[in-house]
């Protein structure tokens, strides 16, 4: 019988052994530095009730959260409801409620403002929590989009500190820095001075439309940005008053002094402005190992929700879409009835911060390597007598291997060469009867005649 | 608005930050074992291609995988088909593949498979790898059963060498030994000799009713055995026959010796007496931490399924199932088409493991805390003066936090009790201007009077 080649569902990916390897060092480094913040992490569960995730993303968001089918017998709960309601008419979304009670998570935040009102009664409060767990959505796949992804997220709820968002600039400052980055920028931006643009324009109403079309300064210049404000309903008396805000230049102090001249009339401009200065003389007091900080009135990333400062990080080595970001939110936790609870968050984007590593070649030779040394044997002899060595090198902490007697050493050296395992011991008759063991550098092929202890006692340079 | 209370769905769970360090520890534990003996991490989707999962766990596991609801207009699709096909009708079953082509994965060895057929040309054999996952099960909820829970597998596919059964005793006893655990066995059995037992009773084709029988001794003592045996069809004269065998005792070698002897008319049967032999005489080779290891020939797990070794273990501490299990199996990926690749593998329990640590207070007191210390200040003059203290504490590896200018100092001390910081700083005017704060010891009370270097200095002690 021909079988078909099993896969994967499209959108998902299977992680080999050197993709984890080099995954869990971007990982644990970025954890490690959130502990060192004192964040704590969390988990919540891969299902989340629907009703729990249903309408915080917006109707697309709906649509792109997978949802799981009753289990057991869920068409009967269908029939006896049209059998209740003569009128009820079967189609997708009708159907959904009454077969699906469970859904997939579509992001970390939910789940955690969730998490945060149901143990509200356990937190410690400012509660700093940090996540790293994957999400599901159901996007059409492409390159570098999947249906699967790890979020890596860091929040904290309950401190309207601006020490936080400044704190949150060094954990991107050393995380990155710490996995090999050498030139990367941490834009910041706040949304009151976007408000304030708006008022001083007197369209505050239309701050959606203005920050849409600020944000693509990057992508279509000014005369592109200009061309859709026009279109937006912006009109060119509007246009001359924000353009010298858009166009900002020179050093962040710079800048915000243009922008405290140009805000004057707007005291939540004017706020926005403290605010973000607020953060600067933090970061002031202490020294930033790589990041750049750029003040960036263009950034208005998930503007819907963010009510104070937005951040997003970018690497300047190479292109690639940002690689982090986040800002504060003054009301997460009221969807689920906790009111008044503010909070500010960053995520690291760890798929295209594994991309860019690659990219740069900056994953450590280690992460090639597993296992440090494989024992080869001829026979049945050789394996008792490898076997024991092996294990006091795996007491020792080295990692170590024995190959199973029977296979020909060719097999067992491209063993060692398909795992990258560095060392070799070969042990035939004469090594049994001299003690004389053959070690061999895999890199160079360089054999030495070693005992044991020899062996064991240079377990560190192995 | 009055809110409805927030919840996780039936038999999942949120991980609170210490439950998280706790596990961690427990994962992190098993996982450096696994390495040490040259395992590679792999990860698998968390849904796989309903086909991939369906029919490889029985009728009754196969109504106990969770399915994805088809994103899009999933209804169009059963209208189609009832278009197409004017007798088709509508019910669970007959609309399950229509609306649903994914589902999530119900164990780590399927989808391991899975993976080794479909990678097998980029995959170094035998191919030594580790998986820690969660699976979802639509199972009853009860106590200590979820419908998420983690699985911690190792497997080796490509090697019939029974020096991987020896090294699964020796993972087994040193990641349980590390995580504390001071008395515990390791069974072991080998189905070869459940088929000698059922061929010298000339009913090879009931092994399974044998062994179902067998395996309940613990439970229902030798009488509620015989019982089930004669329930089950065998007759007086086989129950007979196989007495000595269900009741053999002594040390392993005198059991070996017995079954030997009562097995003498079956190859199999004394091949895998053969078999046991050889893994005890690798162990003898070295020396078990703190395990025991005993033949039993009552266990019997997951039959249909292992063809060679057979293991469980079973803490003698507390009272609570088999904490690990596992065996060989001679054609996992024939299911994908994929023949004649043998494979043994073994799993942790890690809930279980969880519970027993705690029944025993088995974790260490660093899994309670997490921040080493917190600096506490009065006003933003102490704030500012912390700062940059806290950030060369973090530089030399100290895992601290500032606490926000603004709050009281008893809510800064009860936020240091919640979060069980074993070290507090306190920075009032008097300490800014004297250069000595002074630094607290939450467990004893004591206050001392340092300078900022003492404290760094002494930070190995914090």
């Amino acid at each position: 019988m021909a079988s078909i080649k099993p896969s994967v569902p499209k959108g998902t990916r299977d992680f080999s052994p050197t993709e984890m390897v080099r995954r869990n060092y971007i990982f644990d480094t970025i954890k490690n530095v959130f502990r060192k913040y004192g964040y704590q992490q969390i988990e919540t569960p891969s299902m989340e009730n629907l009703s729990t995730l249903t309408g915080k993303y917006g109707d697309e968001g709906d649509k792109l959260i997978f949802k799981i089918l009753n289990s057991g017998d869920y068409w009967s709960d269908a029939e006896n409801r049209k059998l209740k309601d003569e009128s009820f008419n079967y189609n997708s979304k009708s159907l959904l409620p009454i077969i699906s009670e469970k859904a997939l998570r579509y992001d970390l935040t939910v789940p955690f403002a969730r998490y945060v009102v149901q143990h509200q009664n356990e937190i410690t409060f400012p509660f700093k929590r940090f996540q790293v767990q994957p999400v599901w959505r159901a996007d059409r796949p492409q390159k570098g989009r999947y249906r699967e992804f790890y979020q890596c997220d860091a929040d904290v709820v309950g401190s309207d500190s601006l020490l936080n968002e400044a704190e949150f600039v060094l954990i991107y400052d050393e995380a990155l820095s710490t996995l090999g980055l050498k030139d990367f920028t941490i834009k910041i931006n706040n949304r009151k001075i976007l408000s304030g643009i708006a008022e001083i324009i007197d369209k505050a109403d239309n701050i959606i439309d203005l920050t849409v079309a600020i944000d693509k300064l990057d992508k279509i210049g000014l005369d592109g940005v200009i061309k859709e404000l026009m279109e937006r309903g912006f009109s060119a008396d509007d246009i001359e008053k924000i353009k010298p805000v858009i166009l900002l230049e020179g050093t962040n102090e710079q800048k915000l002094e243009s922008l405290r001249l140009a805000l004057i009339n707007s005291d939540t401009g004017l706020k926005g402005c403290d605010e973000i200065e607020t953060v600067f003389n933090y970061i002031a007091n202490c020294q930033l190992i790589t990041a750049n900080l750029e003040l960036d009135i263009t950034l208005a990333r998930g503007l819907n929700y963010y009510t104070g400062a937005i951040f997003e990080v970018k690497t300047n080595e190479v292109a690639m879409g940002s690689i982090g970001g986040g800002g504060r939110y003054d009301d997460l936790t009221g969807m689920f009835g906790l009111k008044g609870l503010t909070g500010v968050g960053i995520s690291f984007g760890a798929d295209r911060i594994y991309d860019v590593m690659e990219e740069l070649n900056l994953f450590p030779a280690e992460t090639a390597q597993s296992t440090q040394l494989l024992i080869c044997c001829f026979d049945k002899e050789g394996e008792k007598f490898g076997f024991p060595i092996i294990q006091e090198l795996r007491k020792q902490g080295v990692s170590a291997e024995l190959y199973p007697a029977g296979a020909k050493l060719k097999k067992q050296l491209d063993y060692a060469n398909g795992k990258h395992i560095p060392y070799v011991i070969i042990i035939g008759s004469e090594e049994i009867e001299s003690g004389l063991l053959t070690l061999k550098n895999m890199e160079t092929g360089v054999q030495e005649k070693r005992t044991v202890e020899q062996i064991i006692a240079a377990k560190g340079k192995l």
